[in-house]
């Protein structure tokens, strides 16, 4: 049976709140999706996009919901889930998408005990250099992951109830402790950023002119907002520092081959690095 | 007034040789394309798609042409000039299209003064990760950059014949010493394609479920043929760990902000790696 949700209040109309809210209406899992948000010009954008079907820039709107999304940037997550817990309904769940886990689940964790909502933490898969409400789509979670982060104490219904809802809008949901989700997203996404940056950074600019597909696609994300991405890097340092030492170490090997002439070294490091990129596909 | 070339042999049809066939033929630039290859079925592929006018094996054919190309592996030029050399009508104007420029010039300078033919070394920077004749396309090179390396002795009117033939192919035509085209080189494609292979290499099976946007295009030229890619960064291996040095420096200063938790310094260093990456466009 399709799943219903009679009102689900997104607090964060961008990209992604706004692909959910649209999600949501025209798949028909919702009655009404409230916009919540600081920038009225941005809500105003969501309703002409269809993304929700009412908005405020008051945050106890949440005391209508029957699920709460938070899609804001990382950085005010935590302080977003302590508000919404004293004014939603007792037994509201609520989840985030976050681009990572660990430190936002364990703030919710502290205190779980005098928590009224149930909150599990949330990351669907699914960015776009592009921002705000006006790119939202409401085929964006279609065919992609979404993983769902419980900790030791979550109740088993309240894992289903957040990955019923990223199921509902057609991703695939992958369930995992938050530390793990860090860790994988660290080396998929995260540290894949900090190189991209460091790479564009690092390129003298009479450079520049001579660049073409290759540093474009390579260097691709380092165009986006840096202070989302400095919150997301340094939300998950010790695992970021991690996965860029492990590629530093691939570097500094194809390095030391280029330098000595090892051809067959470098191949080989070439050949594997191309198996690892074709299993991905473009 | 605009050039016109009565025979231009091209000497490897795939995408480069491929794509400037076309445009020769489609721009009424030249009369006759001749294209050399050694397998049967790309040249028969380069004459469906319009990209040669007649075709051979036998290298000798240069003989009947008024310019020469040599688009083949970077591995594969060096030698393929001493032959043309032998068998090209005296004073024939022969450039190559390979990646890099400095030890293929250097190995034509140390004869210079026995040669027949008048080479001078070229990169038109518009490659693909396609391949072959298939990928051909007549506008590959239109609003793109060509580069043209002379070495000391080249006369002037050589360097005229080379980048007068691409900028007739549409491209915006720098020239300079085949070093300064290795480092530049070296920042803009090379190094790029050595960090986006070890990113690739690096990353845990595991993780490869949770990459999104950012991985795939990081990685992207991670896929590229690692047999042309190994010729590649061998042949530049001094500039390319030049370069890999500078993203290294750049990388360990990141990862010291993350790891100390310095905002300031993150941020900043993601401003300026957005900067450079905006300065060059989508």
């Amino acid at each position: 049976m399709k799943p219903h949700w009679p009102s689900v209040a997104i607090v964060g109309v961008g990209l992604i709140g706004g692909s959910v809210g649209q999600a949501l209406l025209a798949r028909r899992l919702a009655g009404r999706v409230i916009g919540i948000g600081r920038d009225p010009q941005s809500l105003a954008e969501a309703t002409s996009r269809g993304a929700v079907s009412e908005t405020t820039t008051d945050l106890a709107a949440v005391a209508g919901a029957d699920f709460v999304l938070v899609a804001t940037a990382v950085g005010a997550i935590g302080g977003l889930l302590e508000r919404i817990d004293t004014a939603v309904r007792p037994g509201t769940p609520i989840t985030d998408a976050g681009s990572t886990k660990a430190r936002i689940v364990a703030g919710w964790e502290r205190h779980r005990r005098r928590r009224r909502a149930r909150f599990v933490g949330g990351h669907p898969l699914a960015g776009s250099h592009r921002r705000g409400p006006a790119a939202a789509d409401g085929e964006l979670f279609a065919g992609r992951v979404a993983v769902v982060t419980p900790a030791p104490a979550t109740p088993a219904a309240d894992v289903e109830a957040v990955g019923g809802f990223w199921s509902a809008l057609g991703s695939t949901v992958y369930v995992m402790p938050p530390r793990q989700h860090d860790r994988l997203l660290a080396a998929a996404s995260h540290a894949p950023h900090a190189l991209a940056a460091a790479l564009a950074a690092a390129t003298p600019a009479a450079a520049r002119r001579f660049t073409a597909g290759g540093w474009r696609d390579t260097t691709r994300v380092a165009a986006g907002d840096p202070g989302l991405w400095a919150d997301i890097l340094l939300d998950n340092a010790a695992e970021v520092a991690r996965a860029l030492d492990r590629v530093g170490r691939i570097t500094a090997r194809l390095r030391a081959a280029l330098e000595r002439g090892d051809r067959r070294a470098v191949e080989t490091l070439l050949v594997r690095a191309k198996e690892a990129r074709d299993a991905v596909g473009s």
